[in-house]
This record gives C-alpha cells, structure tokens and sequence, in this order.
C-alpha cells in the first residue's frame, strides 16, 4: 500500500475505530496531520448513530455517500481519440456510521464508472444495491456491525447476502460484477451501474453461499473468467472451490482443494496451465469472532505456504511448499517457464493491515506492513523445500497492477501507485504512479505531488491488439487540498514520466476505490 | 439582492463574461476575493468550447453540474420531528461553458430536493432535461447561446421550448413545476426530479409558446395557482396573460391586458380581489438583441408603472399609475385594505442586475443596484396621480420570502438572506437570515459568519394548520472555505436569532438555487 492509501486506510480505521487502540499510539488527527489533509474535527450524528466522519475530511477513503452523474465532463487537456471504454471501480463507503472496532474494509460498496467514448466522458456513481445495502437503507442502520462476524449481526441480517460488494469489479456477459471475496457477486448494468441481481450465482451453477474472490483472471488464451471461492466448506473452513467460467456464463470447471490453515486468500495466481495460492497468517480467528472482533487477526507463529495445482484437474495434485510468516495480498502477475511458476506479488514482512489486530496483542508493526515488490518461484515439480523470494522493486506498491489481457501469460509491464522512492523518510513524498518493465527491472514515475493522493490505475489498451503496454494508464487524483475534489488522469502508458496529457475535471469527490477495471469498447454490446 | 448572492451573480457573469466588460472596473477575481471566496484562477477546456469555470472556484453560483442523490443524508443537531415535507428548489448550471457576453441566468436549471420524513432527509438533484437540455446534450454544445435572444439560436435550436425553467418550481397535481419566465413550465416527478413533461401547458389548456411567470401565486382562499405570461402576443411585445389554474388543474379564468412597454415583469402582485404589476425599465432591447446582445438593457428615460385590476374579469379595468425609474423584481407579500392595494417587494433605485446592460452605455451602477424592502400602496380608485413607496427595512434582501399560505392575504412575517446590516460599510458582513415582522416593523438576525453564502429561504409551516410564522426557516449555506461544500440548515422560525437547530451536512457543493418552494407532507399524493 502506498504511504498515502496506507495512511488513508489507517485514518479510516482510526476514525472508525475511534479510541479502541487498534492502532494504538496513532491518533487520527495526528494521522491525517502527517499526510497533509485536513485533521479530522468534523463529526456529524444520526438519531440512533454514533458520529460518523464528514466526508472531504480526511483521504480518499472519507465516507462521500452521494451517487454522482455527470454529463460531459469538463477536461483539462487532450482527451486521446483512441480512448474508448470503461473504467470501473468500486470501494467501500460507510452507509451507516461504522460500529467502533469495526475496519473500513467493511464499507458498502459505491461503484463508478468514467465512460469514455468519441472525446466524451460521462461519470457516474452509484451505490451497489447488495441485499445487505437494501435493508440497512430500509433498517436505517448497519445491520452487519462487524467486518465478516455474522454472531454480530442483527436478527434483521438473516438469510441475506453479506457481500458488501466494495473490493473489485469485473465484465462479464454485458454485466459489471461487484464483487467481495465472501460472497458471490453483485451484478449491475454496464452502462447504468443500477444493481440487476444482488446475488449472481451464474444462473445457479454456483451455490447462494459460494465466496466468490475480489481478483478473479481472465485467462489469455480462452477469456475464460478463473476464480475461487474460500471457505468453501463452511464459515472459516480450510477448503477452496476454484472455477472456471467460459465467456457465455457456462461454468466449464470446478474442483476443491483443503489449504493449510484459513488464511487470507485475497488473490492467487494462475498462469497457462497451473494454479497458485499464497496462504498468509492473517487467519481466521474463531476466539476473536465471538468475542465480537473481526474476522481475521495475524498468527506470526504461522507459517505462509505457496500451493500450486494443474488446471483443469481434480486438485488432488496440489503441492504445498512453506516459508516465514509473510503476506502477499495483491498479484501484478504471473505466469510458468521452464519448469518453473512465478507469482509476482507485493509482499509485507508482516500483518499487511496494520489496523487488524495481531494475535498477540502486539500494537501494530507498521514497518512490518509496508508492501515491495516481489517475485515468489518455485519448481513445478514440488522437489524443493520451500520457495524462493526475490524482490523486484523497492517501490511501495501494495496495489501492483498489468495490462489484463496478460493475466495468465508472461508479462513485462506492471503499474502501481507509491510514494516517491526518492525522497528522504521522514519528508512528505509526493503520491507516483509507476511503470515497471520487470523483464530488465527498470522504472519510471510520475509525480502528481505531495497535496494529491493517487488510486490504483488501470491500464487501458489503444484496442484489443495493441501490443503490451500500447495504450493509456488512468487513476483518480485526489486533490488534498480542494476537500477531495477529484479528477481522473489519463497517462501515456509508454510516457509515464511525462505525466497526465488529459484530466477529467470532476466537481466533487470522487467516490472511494479499492481496485478498478478496464472493458474496452469491443467489450460493450452492441 | 443580498450582497454576497449579489457578488455571487457578478463573479458568476464576469467569469462568463469574460473580458466583455459588462461590469467594467470590476474583474472576477477582485470580486471574489471582496467576498472572501476563492480567486477563479482554474479554468478548463472541452473541444470545442472556451473556457468554463470549474466547480468551487467561486460562489454559490459556481457550476456543479453533478447530478446528486444522497441516502439518508448526515444530520448535526436535531432535526424536529414535526418537520415532514420537501424543500425543492432550482437554479442555473451551465451545462455547456457560456458564451462571452451572457449571463449566469441563461444556465440550464438544476433541480433539487431536500425530502425530509420521520426524521430522515434525502437528498437529491437532477438536471430539468428541458428540450434545450436534451438538445444541447446531444449536440454537445449550447444552441442558445444568449440569454433570450433567438436571433443567436444554432440551427438545431428551431422549434424547441427556450426553457432553462431555472428560477423557481411549484407544486401542483402531484408534480414539480420548474418555471422560467419565459416559456410554460417543465414537469417533473414529484419523489425522483425526473422530467416527465418538457412543456407543460395544463393539458394543452395554455399555449406552447404562452410564457409563464417564475412567480406564480397560490391564492390563500381557493389553492388556485394564479400565473401571468408576458409577451404574450409574440417575441417582444407589450401584453400579458393572466390565468388562473384550480387545484384540479383546470384553467378557470384567463385575461390579457396591455401594458406601457415591455419592461421586466419578474414577479407581481395578487390580493384577494385584484392583481398588481409592476413594470419596470429593465426593457425589451430589439437593437442590442440584434447585435447579438442580451434582451433586456436598463432605460433609465423609462418610467416605471404600477398596474392593478379586478380578478376574474376582463382587465379593461386596469388603472396605472407611474413613478421614476426604479426597480421592484421580488414581492414579499401583497394585501388590500380599506380600498388600497399594498404590494411588498425589495427595489432598487436603478438597474437591478448590474450584469445586465445599461441602454445609455453607461458602466453597472452598483449602489443603485442594491435591493431593500418597500411598500408599494395606491388607492384602489386609481384617484391618485403616482403610487406612494415606504420603505420598510433597510435590509438588502433582494429574495425576500413570505409563509406562502399567505400569499394573497393580509401577512405578518417575511424571511429573507441579507448582509449583516451592524456591520460598517467596507467590513466583511456575514451572511444573515432575517424574520421580519412587517407588522409592528421588528426584526431579528441570524448571522451565519463571512465564510459562508446564504441562499434564499423558505419557510416550512409545522402542519397546514399552524398559525402564521410557527415552523421553520430552511436554506442552504454554501461554505466558501469547504470548497462550496454545503449545509442545509434548519431554523425554528419564531427563533431565527438562534441560529440553526439542525444542519443536514452534504458532502458537496448543493446545487445553485435562485428560488426554492416547500411542499408540506399533506400535499404528497398518498
């Protein structure tokens, strides 16, 4: 996570979390002070709420609640005559006031989509209207208090879908899914974002209770969406589902494998003809459950273990291999060669999210969660003890992204938010986007500056076959000192350094985002 | 108008205007910087186009353009449980940057909606997809590019209701009626905004091309809606409709009447048995409108002329009578009394809307464009030579407001946002809002403080039948150090000098609103 989206998610568990010492020796004001935005004074209360945060008083992940559409926004720049598409996020936005204890990541979902087309750009927003969003609207208040803690629900909450719907989005068949690695997808119209189907099971071929993961691949080859489901066996079981749909919604593959322990499995890799898991000892925490905490908490004592399986097959193939108590949460790619399969990640030596409790109770180990770059390898055949790490960047880019038509083959561009890796520690750097070409371990960077916080781009091909890294790269600018007042900036994906060549001027503050997607024009229907 | 939605009109109409000169001496960001806003410093381009002013980089007339629908909104204080309603409102909002020359009133209405229940408010705006909005939507320019002058029209323009219908709205049949004096009303849905009726002409009991004024009355007696349409025998000319329209939304009278010239006729005057205009010279200008230029020009040489005549019958009884050149485009309140006529209404000794040209050539006459309260009066006989002016406050309150169950009764109390009159001449003035009490002269304060632009309010009765003055004064506070971000707040309106009992906190910028109308809960269809 970049030091400015880190600190953004600290100050949002801070501010939630209030005095509950999540994060104690951190106060969010004093937080909010370090990042350069405005402290956090402002509280606001609802009959039957506790204060809830302002929105524009803290970073981009400050609650905004409001679905925005904008016709024809206003651009600084040239807008590229090749840039035709969709770009899609979502992120968690507090419906309610957040229940103190409680972690941003439990946010309702607010998706956005910046449609492109013709030298015209049209914003919108809209809530994602997952069967939890409806009835907490209609409740008036969070009926699920608690981040994945079901004992801590209300009695109203049952039998209802708890996909908050705030991590990822994907297209599929005309539809953008909304997704939350619990639950099965919410489905929302393509051009409207108006919720068509809160619990998509692809017409049933997926069980109502089947996770679905935030971070899904579309295989190069085929289109094919390949993803996962944990937990599969029940509420914090050690088993994961993995599937495979072909691009007319037609479920072509399924098989279920026992992991180590239940560990955070936030994304995987799969490469041509294997699948990979990283399993990190941010894990299930029954004791801490019931006694009304969240779902997970860091065990140091674990051990990570990379699995890796042939597609297609029963799964009783997998291969485990261990190493340290580490985290890698985010894949930029990965793909098999000679024999060998490597998983490019961010990694932490420690607790990844320093605003979820340690085992222990040992206060948070910031330097512990501060994610590089890295590449984890191993040989296919399993003969070795453990796996090898390599880092590949010293970035801090804890949200590393690829061009998506790569995303099981080799690859050689990745992109991500960080800090200025220049810059002193201890001075204010200001929020890059980078390019990486990890085949000869070069980069380049953007600055936007230390009054703006970036969110995670997405690279957007000139179309379909251009060549990797032909195209532009976009993210949201959050402007620190215009109370989050927003634009999107359009980059040359081959000219990172020179910085945007159009901004998207939007009059407010975009909604929060954690990951975000890319469907090019060939991808709408007709 | 008070003096900082004044500032907020010429910074607005010098940002538009550019260097065009209409309010020679003065300069954008001199003006902003008087009214403690922001300099206007940030300009955007879109092919095409010429420069736009961004969003909160001015006042409270500063583009938005986002559509806005927030859930549930954050409340600050406690929002009284006997207020149940909406507060609806429009204003302009470029859609397309304005041409050099024209003025913020030729923005294209945004509609909001404030819809408070049982202790919730939702919040809520959309554009008035008037045909022109459709039309410039589609073009992706504006096609009426001057502020009433069809001799600038695009070609694709032809045909279309010239509406903006951003200056007031009214309820009626179940609907949102937004009005621009210009052209019939456009019809929206009275829960979403959505348009449901671009030109709206009573089911066709009205002409398309019949004006219909921005300040309709609803009689305190019947409900009726009494409305004027001036020009009414073509583009230009010298005759007003009167109508009046029942409840059930039948048209039972309609008269036409001649008037001394075709001079600004914002608003009027109904009593119980008659009606009252007020023609002031803020005229019909053919030569500048053929020179590309606005329609209206001040012609200081006019006389202004008080009207008045018997409803429902012919109008042959009209009896005018004039006075110097002067200004009155706002009425507080009107009655009869032992056979005279009083008419409320703010004036100004000379062009109101120093945007607006002078016919002379001669520069924007500030002092004589600032607004305070008078009472107009004549005996009914029309025996007398002029009419008699009193002013009744001091207070620069160009929006002066009434309850409007009072709107053609004898009334005590009228609101209005004006500058702190205690405070020196060329000292910062907060921002107020001020209950008078015409009857005994009184009235009582609330300052909102410098940083904050107040616009116009309205009075919310506690139910249909609460005596006159017992609810709340509700209106918007655009905070100009928050980047616009904006609160409603809520009064009790027997205690203004209390200050808000209640703030809704919205996240962005609310809407611009010249005119905002309440609809009590039992005005709702069920």
């Amino acid at each position: 996570m970049a030091d400015q989206d880190r600190r953004d998610f600290i100050r949002s568990a801070v501010g939630a979390a209030a005095t509950v010492g999540v994060a104690a020796g951190l106060t969010g004001n004093a937080v909010a002070a370090a990042a350069g935005a405005p402290a956090i004074t402002d509280t606001v209360t609802r009959p039957g709420h506790g204060p809830a945060r302002s929105a524009g008083t803290g970073g981009q992940f400050s609650p905004i609640r409001a679905e925005v559409t904008i016709l024809d926004c206003n651009i600084e720049g040239k807008l590229p005559v090749d840039l035709n598409g969709g770009f899609y996020a979502t992120g968690p936005d507090p419906q309610y006031p957040m229940r103190q204890g409680n972690i941003i990541f439990d946010g309702e979902g607010h998706a956005r989509l910046f449609r492109i087309r013709n030298g015209r750009v049209d914003y919108r927003t809209r809530w994602v209207k997952s069967e939890r969003f409806v009835a907490n609207d209609k409740a008036r208040a969070q009926l699920f208090p608690m981040y994945r803690n079901p004992y801590m629900d209300d009695p109203r909450a049952k039998g209802l879908s708890r996909s908050t719907a705030n991590t990822h989005v994907i297209n599929h068949k005309g539809l953008i899914l909304a997704l939350k690695e619990d639950s099965p997808p919410v489905a929302m119209d393509l051009n409207t974002l108006e919720t068509v189907d809160p619990v998509y099971t692809f017409d049933g071929q997926l069980p109502r209770d089947r996770a679905f993961t935030a971070h899904p691949k579309v295989c190069s080859k085929t289109g094919n969406i390949v993803a996962f489901g944990y937990e599969a066996d029940g509420f914090g079981s050690a088993s994961v589902a993995f599937f495979e749909i072909d691009k007319a919604g037609k479920k072509v593959w399924e098989t279920k494998i026992p992991v180590p322990y239940c560990g955070l499995l936030h994304d995987f890799a799969v490469t041509e003809n294997h699948i990979a898991l990283f399993v990190v000892p941010l894990a299930f925490d029954p004791e801490q459950i019931k006694r009304g905490g969240i779902h997970w908490s860091w065990d140091k004592t674990l051990k990570s273990h990379l699995g890796w399986f042939r597609r297609y097959g029963d799964g009783k193939d997998v291969k485990w291999v261990q190493g340290p108590a580490q985290s890698g949460t985010h894949t930029m790619g990965a793909f098999e060669d000679a024999g060998r399969i490597h998983f490019d990640t961010e990694m932490t030596a420690g607790n990844p999210f320093p605003f979820m409790p340690n085992k222990d109770g040992s206060p948070p180990d910031l330097p512990g969660s501060v994610s590089t770059i890295y590449r984890i390898s191993a040989n296919l055949s399993g003969k070795t003890k453990g796996y090898e790490v390599k880092q590949l960047y010293a970035l801090q880019a804890p949200l590393p992204k690829q061009d998506d038509r790569y995303n099981t083959m080799p690859y050689r561009y990745g992109y991500a938010a960080c800090p200025d890796p220049t810059v002193a520690p201890g001075e204010v750097a200001g929020s890059c986007y980078a390019r990486m070409d990890v085949q000869n371990g070069t980069y380049e960077l953007w600055n936007a500056g230390p009054k703006v916080s970036l969110a995670e781009p997405v690279f957007a091909p000139k179309s379909v076959n251009s060549r990797e890294g032909e195209g532009y790269l976009l993210g949201v600018a959050y402007n620190l000192d215009q109370n989050l007042r927003s634009d999107l900036v359009i980059l040359d994906a081959e000219r990172v350094k020179d910085g945007p060549i159009a901004r998207v001027k939007l009059p407010v503050q975009a909604s929060p985002q954690v990951h975000g997607w890319w469907v090019r024009e060939d991808q709408y229907p007709a």
